[in-house]
């Protein structure tokens, strides 16, 4: 029996993403697009590649709508509107992949002062299970609700944590300089992602203020006891998908690369969606997949590491997909492979 | 004494290319910027590339103003805002090249029909030259006021002309399958040219309808001294800048490719712009130059043309500077080489 | 019990993409990589996305041994290394899909002249089965060998067939206008397709006198009973993948689009993998998958045809496990949707 | 009258770019391509885009011919051909602008070490001005050869220099983190450059054992009077041309923002091709020029730089024509604005 997965806010690009997964996943099929559009939208028409694939019309925000024919609902939405729509499918026995950032950050106070707003539903951020399954096996077959991670955070933490857990390096002075394609910039138009303004262009943006550095710093403390001090730079280059995080970290003493992938070899033992290669990452090789690549380099005093997903996928709609395995009794790999 | 120049609607892209080569001018000073936005735009704000280079501040429209400060005023505008204003800065004394298609068609109805509005200046029509100097050298030196083709029209009609004009193709069943960069888009947001979509993507457009389509067809009349069947299909590919035509043309009796080549190179014989080539074009050979390379080739029955522009360039801004030249008395090639 | 399959040629992109679909099909097992190189290969080695999902070392192309382990050899080789396996494979009972040449043209003299080679295989070219499944569903499915076809001919051929078919076109005067990504011009290096020379760079080749015009006009003398005209004119575009075909024809008399979409619509209902589209094909919609769009226009007394596929998919190795299905009673669509 | 230039090395991209801009300068000629290629080659059959602007056949490297027809020499060379040529050129009185590394590193043992060759002329690298003309302008005006630096070095110590010299920050713990065009890796094809393996592809490659690493440190030192501490990582991206270094620095103690801004007004003050920005620099507003583009940021204590140039022109052709106008008493500012 198939898995019934309803989708919000289905014209942005992670819920293209995700409509691609789940139409090939064998045990889920898509029943419910919801959507604040007032007109009816046929999926199809607002994304032309799905003719003859997925041909559903969106329907509005309905909580007890969405329950009838659901039992888990993807939500590709901002933050604020995850907020605004996860206790109404809670409490309609709902279960909830969230791609906002509304129910990462556990200190509601660093919430508020990252993203702006207030956290009207601060009772479920203690509920939510952060959906980095790598990480944090733990609490994701259960959850009710899953905070999808970021995509800088998945990238980066990835690469950052099992160093840091083994004590192979320094918890301060971290850097994380990243490149992500632009479609993490999201479909809403804006003149900088205008195909002659970004097309052989490449820039840097939010210097070390991007929203994802807390997220990042939250998921390193639980693997140091103490608080990491982290720089995040990230930048856009002119690729639809893809992200590369190059980490800059102050070893401990005596590290070797050895150590360092020894450490990798040992997080990542029967985890089948990180692969710790000899040779350097490159985006190309994990686009259109669920993978993380990871390679380190000790070189001029420093540990370097390197990580690649594609943000669309590992960094969004794939990482869903295996948070609902999990959550849901498949095989983690379902649909995934 | 250099020549003084206005730029009306300088945001655009055929603005930005335009002040990139007035800069380079050794004969021209940029002295007015004039905008329809209220509050006053510095350019280089606009386009961060011009910091240092160009910091003028956009002034209101103002035909007097202008008239003060410049001796030429290139229109960078789209149909409707060209006789908007041209009338009023004729009347001022300013000489002008107008980017729009206000003043290519001869023909009014045919206007009127095209771009569905009302001609509100069609008595300046007559006065105006067509500004495309390979085949319409006459007029453009004396005219206060210079048409400046369109950009599928030039590169096109820059294919053709020689052809008919030798009558070694018939003036019937013509096919113009052509392709442009994105700029030749505008600078406009769509949600097709959103980077994430026009990535990796190939696609036709406005087939058989294209507003160019009439444009071309008057060009080559006066080349036929008939009316003209030709069918003009454009496509748009990931490229910034650039435009090749493929054309596909019915030959006379016992045509060649000798021939053909013989006609080309009488025809351009001294015109610095026009490239005849042995080897096919390659929009990347003219991106960013002048010129329009153009080969020949025949086959199944068949003329087929080849002939490559950069749009923004042959197809709008280095084209307005040619004709700028020849107004004032310049050498062509000044600024261009 | 899953088919076992070998690839010939596993080192280009055809055999690539090939590998990525069977790994996702539920009923193919890949169990022998056959190369020519003389050193051994771990496939992951020459493309490294394959870490941890495809660590075979190739081994000798040997007919018996290949037989052995698979089911069926897909050839994923160049025009005369076909001719030089094929004969061997099928006499050790392994049956074929080859993507070379070699036996697509049923007319020796004619694949000699083309492809400037003597033939070494002529007998075996009668029994081998042309597999286009949508326009010859016939023979597939018992074959011992499928001849898979040129991938300009596919979506060419899929976009005129039924207006042939329907005689409301003519057999004469037919413009093939394509486009084709990079990839298709293979894994090995020259000039033209090294990065900077083929990014913002779009141009034509082999006007006129490519190897797919035969064997278009082969597959469309099937719809006409006579011998049709035809010209085709490829370029290349800045794309990894796609392709688009704009098709110029002579309508016959009275000819509507109604009339052509009704052709198409008959000619491919129950064919999964063909979309019949209002609005105009996008090479993006098809990226990806075996789809190949369709859509038509009629203006100045031309019947133009859009036909868009991604040209390593249903132009060589989707079709080909599209084939492999027919061949071996699986669903059509099995590993494709 | 005009300086005579001779290109030793025509058939690569810097070459490419060095025609491009010397086509344009109003006081050079080019008088004499010079190859090692044994046929003879009309440079406009390398590059199509050259006919009709330079066609010169390429004649031997003779350094007695050379001195005849030219003032000057542009090596576009790799190292150890630049050591090859530059004795005898010297000798027969040519100025020598060599972009070889051959004489950029002042310590022999170092760039023996570093270039795993022996150094042929060891005797002429304390004569070679290194050509950065806005940190080193004293030596280039009288200088015989000048060392035209590395794309990396000078992007990034355009960046770092001001802030140490002012002691701002420590030269201790730097990190260059740095993304270069793809015409950076040269015109000589290797699987990588492929077009379908760069297209949509991000890679980092020799973290911290890149060859401009000993270069970049060479320039520090001179502004810090100690032996810095520098790791540098490169990345490919999927651009013709541009480069951006993001850096990372240990300020000082109690170092502003303002602090860092003032630094770099003062030492660029009446440098024409230096822009101190206060927005982040982004690649496409330097490509094609000869700008370098520098901003900073200050957070999580770290000092940031973003430095942006065209790695073919600020970091290859403009900067040696630059140093060419510096040394043959010309406008700096000749011919590239």
């Amino acid at each position: 029996m198939s898995i019934r997965a309803a989708i919000v806010g289905p014209t942005g690009y992670t819920s293209l993403w995700l409509i691609r997964l789940l139409l090939k996943h064998p045990g889920v099929d898509i029943t419910y697009l919801a959507s604040r559009r007032e007109e009816e939208t046929n999926i199809a028409e607002e994304f032309p590649e799905l003719l003859g694939r997925c041909e559903m019309v969106c329907r509005p925000i309905d909580p007890a709508a969405i329950a009838d024919e659901a039992d888990v609902a993807f939500l590709c939405v901002p933050h604020r509107t995850g907020m605004a729509v996860v206790p109404d499918l809670l409490d309609a026995g709902v279960r909830v992949v969230d791609y906002s950032a509304d129910y990462r950050l556990k200190d509601v106070a660093l919430y508020e002062d990252t993203y702006g707003v207030d956290h009207t539903d601060a009772g479920n951020i203690a509920h939510a299970a952060y959906g980095l399954p790598e990480l944090f096996p733990d609490e994701i077959p259960t959850a009710k609700l899953v905070a999808n991670p970021g995509c800088y955070p998945t990238c980066a933490t990835l690469g950052i944590a099992p160093l840091l857990d083994k004590q192979l390096v320094k918890p301060t002075d971290m850097v994380v300089s990243a490149v992500t394609g632009v479609s993490g910039a999201g479909r809403s138009l804006s003149q900088g992602y205008h195909f002659p303004e970004m097309n052989e262009a490449f820039r840097p943006y939010a210097a070390g203020n991007h929203r994802h550095q807390p997220e990042m710093k939250q998921v390193l403390d639980q693997f140091t006891g103490q608080s990491s001090e982290l720089l995040f730079v990230p930048h856009v280059a002119p690729l639809t998908a893809g992200m590369l995080a190059t980490i800059y970290l102050q070893p401990a003493d005596q590290v070797t690369e050895e150590d360092c992938y020894a450490a990798f070899e040992d997080a990542y033992a029967g985890k089948p969606f990180v692969r710790v290669r000899a040779d350097l990452p490159d985006v190309k090789h994990v686009v259109n997949t669920n993978y993380c690549d990871v390679a380190v380099r000790i070189a001029a005093g420093k540990v370097m590491v390197f990580a690649a997903i594609d943000n669309m996928m590992k960094g969004a709609s794939s990482q869903a997909v295996q948070n609902m395995n999990l959550m849901f009794d498949q095989e983690e790999t379902a649909g995934l492979l």
